[in-house]
């Protein structure tokens, strides 16, 4: 039996504990065991010593435990076999066929610090904290039980992981890396790079998202801003656009971009280059370009709470050279994947994009994470993805 | 021509307007001229005396001017004419084919105190100020123009007319009202009361929601509370749930909901009752009734800013016993039209009473008002309709 360390936290610390929020931080801890290893499990007490919760902590870190359960269940192979069966079986219940999904969504899923993604028949997993890669060997026979995969690629490259005391590890540890994974992504196929895509391969969260535009795309001479692989111009070309030009700084995501238009047979309206939105958007703007629908969909800008002002200056510098590259009565459709910056707070910031260039907007649509990638009530955090379709006059 | 009042806004007043608000309060304002009638043309200029828009004014309303231009177009029927066009233009840029939907919503489509719903052949049109009642003939002749409508119904009986100091009125101001004039919503074939509906019929604002659950009913056992005419229950019935109960308060609606489950061959499945939800979801929890999908979906319970506490207090009673009678997994649909309570406080009492009932919730989809309910960025109070599907384990 693993050993289970006993930690006090401070008198009135435990309210959020028992609200259902599932981390604790530092200062809200007595003191820690002498011998507490990062990964450690500990029972959490409140100051009178009464049991709250089961979790595992690290001492390194900001966020000292995370729970794993509000009771003294063992963390054994029947715990991680019943989060993931319970995992998928949400997506089995909520989403329609889908190849490529996220199964597991940390937190959401009673699992805090472990990610995996479903690509066909490859699973891309993180273990995003000491108290996962410590039971990576649990966590993966779960895996391979409930999912059956071929393939179980580690994407252990996040910067959590440094925080974590953890090294950095991109690899297949069960099964071989199909040479080109195809899944099916809305209709379209897409090739999936398991070892050096971004975050495990794509960008998963916005798949729900993608069909927002169906009906604004056809006929349409589409920009499609920060685009990676290319995924919202290669919806638009699908849902019938004239022209889609995608613009990223990447050159292996227009390459792979520019290779999925010709996949897809999209090529001939489909033209992905390498640039810099901020230049381009500006340089466009110039030469006053038109387009009826633009699409932004940017990386975090917001980093860090107190960055904010700068990120909302970026945002607000690209939405505005967005509104004005828009045809009278065209689309935007802007996001922001930053979970430091409030939906009140992007809206807000559309607001005054579209007033300091005298557009009037009206939000059309809005999106969100998709259901794979569930919000726990009460985490604030493990809601990020803020996508609006706006009508630009 | 129509004489055209003139109004400065007190020095400092006018920045709400110049960033594209659309409305000026009393307190707002120099003075009246001592002739305004309600629904008179006015330019409000800066306390400087530039100009900063056109619109009409109520001297007995808190909003005392509406704006409706930003230049000094004449409102005449070209002005009525190109809205309605441009209204409708986007309708069918962002929607599917639908025979009902709404057209006109208000200021977002640049037209305030102004309301028009499609139903099939008929648009029952609302004109909820004096402004817009003082042009009834011009709204009429653009309807007619653009839609080309067989019959066109006042559903004049708002409060918001009282207040505006016009009449109730409910008629067929234009054509014959169809002895039962039968839409298609997703697929449901609904009947609808153009003059003793709520609202303009139905409440269109949710159409694009129905869709979201037809994941979580098939085989589920359904709750549908304050069900007016049973659609979120017959649609639930239509995915494929085992039974549905509906809920309302009103003998009419029921009647309705039972109508429409027979013409929808869904009545073996369906049965909707008259009760009071806050009584019978008391009793159902008392009896430890257990269902797969609830449905809450109640009317406006904050009707003014000041009384957001009792109403959050009952939105919290009927959450908490919703989660109490979900089996473990099972799914949660809440929604709430109320502007005055913002998603963000929506959100906190969700969790409030997952919290109070020590279950775990998670947000796994979210609606908003459909595409045919654009909301006019900046003006907060354009967005009301919440709508959150969450699974309750």
């Amino acid at each position: 039996m693993e050993p289970i360390h006993t930690i006090r936290l401070k008198p009135g610390e435990q309210d959020r504990l028992l609200a259902g929020h599932p981390w604790i931080y530092q200062n809200e801890l007595e003191g820690w065991p002498l011998d507490a290893t990062p990964g450690d499990l500990v029972d959490l007490h409140d100051s009178h010593g009464h049991f709250l919760g089961r979790g595992y902590l690290n001492p390194r870190t900001t966020i000292a435990v995370r729970v794993l359960a509000r009771d003294r269940a063992p963390v054994d192979q029947n715990f991680f076999l019943e989060k993931i069966r319970q995992a998928q079986a949400l997506r089995e219940r909520v989403m329609g066929e889908r190849s490529a999904y996220r199964v597991v969504h940390g937190e959401a899923d009673g699992l805090p610090g472990l990610v995996a993604d479903r690509y066909g028949d490859a699973v891309a997993i993180q273990l995003l904290t000491a108290g996962m890669d410590r039971r990576r060997d649990l966590i993966l026979a779960a895996v391979e039980e409930v999912l059956r995969p071929r393939t179980i690629v580690a994407r252990n490259d996040s910067t959590m992981r440094e925080r974590e005391g953890l090294p950095r590890e991109r690899a297949a540890i069960r099964g071989q890396i199909p040479p080109e994974p195809i899944v099916t992504i809305n209709g379209l196929d897409v090739a999936v790079d398991l070892l050096e895509g971004q975050k495990t391969g794509l960008f998963l969260d916005q798949v729900d998202n993608y069909p927002l535009i169906e009906r604004m795309a056809g006929g349409a001479d589409v920009l499609d801003c920060f685009c990676y692989v290319g995924l919202w111009g290669l919806h638009a070309a699908r849902y019938g656009a004239t022209r889609v030009t995608g613009i990223d700084q990447s050159p292996a995501a227009i390459k792979q971009a520019t290779a999925l238009a010709e996949r897809n047979s999209l090529a001939d309206r489909c033209a992905f280059r390498v640039g810099n939105v901020f230049d381009e958007l500006r340089e466009r703007d110039r030469r006053r370009e038109a387009f009826d629908l633009v699409i932004l969909d940017p990386p975090a800008f917001v980093k860090a709470r107190n960055r904010i002002p700068e990120a909302l200056a970026g945002y607000k510098e690209i939405n505005l050279r967005a509104m004005r590259l828009l045809r009278p009565g065209g689309f935007l459709v802007t996001c922001s994947c930053s979970y430091h910056l409030s939906a009140e707070q992007f809206r807000r910031m559309l607001w005054d994009a579209a007033r300091d260039v005298r557009r009037t907007a009206r939000l059309v649509a809005q999106g969100a994470q998709g259901r794979d990638h569930p919000v726990l009530l009460g985490l604030a955090e493990s809601e990020y993805l803020k996508c609006c379709v706006l009508q630009v006059l």
